[in-house]
């Protein structure tokens, strides 16, 4: 008898993922990597966070540096309302509570709600941690298709009605891996199912703020939570996680919930045996910067590069990939979410294997991320996700240059 | 049907605490508290904290401000290889990872190990969200009985035996709430007991560094896992948990395991979601911190204030309860574990009601917690946590006068 043999069952339900893999070989010297999930550090504002820093170890350093309340910093707490506030949400100060990132409010979700073999329906495809996440807690994770416009709605109550699933997980706002953004009247609807089958929505928004639209009044895409007032009920069926990782830092580790008070509660407890609180110091930095009124200068900054950055790989994957790529360039967020058609050019037909474009890509020097591990299952073995947040659009051009030399190489 | 009914079956398994619900009303101004478990905040080292706070923002501050490992920063990873090393313990930076607190290393445990009916055995009293974090993992929790000597090793065997668990938790120095430290010789029987029934040990080490012998050798007590290299086989079924809570800030929230190396890829694979790392910063500050040596100063410092405290609280006790109290005066931690006797006194026979006590304190403006509450089961009714480390030695004997008083009106 070893160790090994006395693991709980439950990580039985989930792999060590090939993604993580992939990502050793990206230390490579040299590469230019459309693979992260990461943000930009070059366009972190570090000199307004080093004065957020300064002023939370002044006055405040002997209750930043003690033990914290389990559901956050208050002033953080009261930022973030006021926030929200201006994302058309209104939330109390109570209505929230502080997490470890996101990914930590995805994991209370998962604790508070989920039963060994409950169902859990996400988009097909869907950001690959929430899939382990929630079936590190037993869900059975069952995928809802998608097009353009993200997740299709008529499946959607399709899968639902069949599936009866504890939980839907949608990422409305250029969704992670698909970029899309869900229209109006289709989160409408998705508020509208939540009510008539009594199933709760988590919304997961770290994206909503990376919209590229200049016009003067841009704004960022309504979320469902903005839009619950307008579907009598839903608010008692949805969940948000909001996240500074894309639009202040991601080391920071500071996200929050806003949920249904009951389930806010629970949700609570559990975060208390998890991690007691988050840092009070991330969580001070956070509500200094909000109050500083930094945050929209920064944000209009990140948004105009990210824009530019899309619209130069967008051209890019045209002129080297023509009619074997296929794509919907996004109005926002971090990634194109591509597939290989299998067009034929040159009275042959081009190749549609990912896994063989993404050797042939670190060969060369360039790397991105196959879009199989983004599916619950039945993946779509055609699809492939770039980011263009980190390389700047030199490095992007010379990136999609070199994947275009891979996959002629094929 | 509403959303409290789809909640998952594991949060029957815990209770909102009842220590939570005194805790709220410590908010009574001018009370003199003996209930919590902070350290001193008056006692942080703001100037060192801060200066490494600056040097992580400076030239490392593109790398602090991103994602990083989920297994930690390494520079951090790097110094605790070497602090362990000066506690007698020689793991390599890969040999740990960094939590979130040492609370998500127990969470984490709990999630790599625990299946629903599992047995876990903890001493009787012990770290009440421990008894929380596992139960919510499905365990059943099982009491060890303690002595002034912490937990009784034959009855731990005789329980291993019965119940063959999957782990047993303990805090083996001056442990919460008994402030106990267990002696050398139980200590190297734990490790028997681990390689003899093929048994998880998971040792809590927050307090460990808060010794109060004042002789020019002294040091901290010799832990579990620096004592492993003496018991063949034990190192296969040894975690620990290290914190820098109590004795740096409990604010940053950084803890660290040190487990067999399969255990400790899986903790790091459910670590990955549940907050994907620990805060950057955090954990940059932390590695600062300990590189820059002012550690032991800042230690140095702590053990004479909480011992003068300690030694204060013991005198005061004597003096207000007489026989009517028993406790064994700690040599470290921060806490007192005290039985009301029910000794005769005057011809009447006194109070042994804690609850009562508990009362009439608030009353008269002092607090301390029952003991009841850090049993898993057959709670000791007359027995009472107090903790001696954020009062200073006149608030101590104010504040037990008034305890004093408070039992005399019972």
């Amino acid at each position: 008898m070893n160790i090994q043999s006395t693991f709980a069952k439950r990580l039985g339900n989930v792999e060590t993922s090939a993604i993580r893999e992939l990502f050793k070989l990206l230390a490579k010297p040299g590469i230019i990597s459309f693979a992260g999930g990461f943000p930009d550090a070059s366009m972190f504002d570090v000199d307004g966070i080093k004065a957020a820093t300064d002023k939370a170890l002044g006055d405040t350093a002997g209750a930043v540096l003690q033990y914290g309340a389990t559901e956050g910093y208050n002033p953080l707490r009261e930022n973030l309302s006021k926030h929200m506030a201006t994302k058309g949400v209104t939330v109390s100060p109570e209505g929230l509570i502080i997490t470890t990132g996101s990914q930590q409010a995805l994991d209370l979700i998962g604790k508070t709600m989920i039963d060994e073999g409950d169902n859990v329906i996400v988009e097909a495809p869907t950001f690959l941690a929430t899939i382990q996440c929630f079936r590190l807690y037993g869900a059975n994770v069952i995928g809802a298709p998608i097009d353009e416009g993200g997740v299709r709605v008529d499946k959607l109550e399709e899968l639902i009605a069949k599936h009866k699933p504890k939980l839907v997980y949608l990422i409305p706002s250029f969704g992670n891996p698909s970029g899309a953004l869900v229209p109006q009247d289709r989160r409408k609807r998705i508020l509208e199912l939540a009510v008539k089958y009594k199933t709760l929505i988590v919304e997961d928004d770290p994206y909503g703020e990376l919209y590229f639209d200049a016009s003067p009044n841009a704004c960022a895409p309504r979320s469902l939570l903005s839009m619950a007032s307008d579907v009598p009920g839903s608010l008692d069926w949805l969940a948000f996680a909001g996240s500074f990782s894309k639009v202040m830092s991601p080391g920071l580790r500071v996200g929050w919930l806003i949920a249904p008070p009951e389930l806010l509660a629970k949700a609570t407890m559990c975060k208390q045996f998890s991690d007691a609180h988050t840092s009070n110091l991330s969580q001070a930095i956070a509500a200094n910067y909000l109050a500083s009124g930094a945050m929209p200068t920064s944000m209009d900054k990140v948004r105009k590069v990210y824009a530019a950055r899309a619209k130069t790989m967008a051209e890019c994957l045209k002129v080297e990939f023509g009619n074997a790529i296929r794509f919907t360039a996004p109005q926002g967020g971090m990634f194109f979410w591509a597939n290989l058609t299998g067009a034929v050019t040159d009275a042959r037909r081009q190749s549609t294997d990912v896994a063989a474009l993404a050797k042939a890509a670190i060969t060369n020097n360039v790397a991105f991320v196959p879009g199989a591990p983004f599916f619950a299952h039945d993946a779509d073995m055609t699809a492939l996700r770039l980011s263009f947040a980190t390389a700047n659009e030199d490095l992007i051009r010379e990136g999609v240059a070199r994947l275009g030399q891979a996959f002629r190489s094929l």
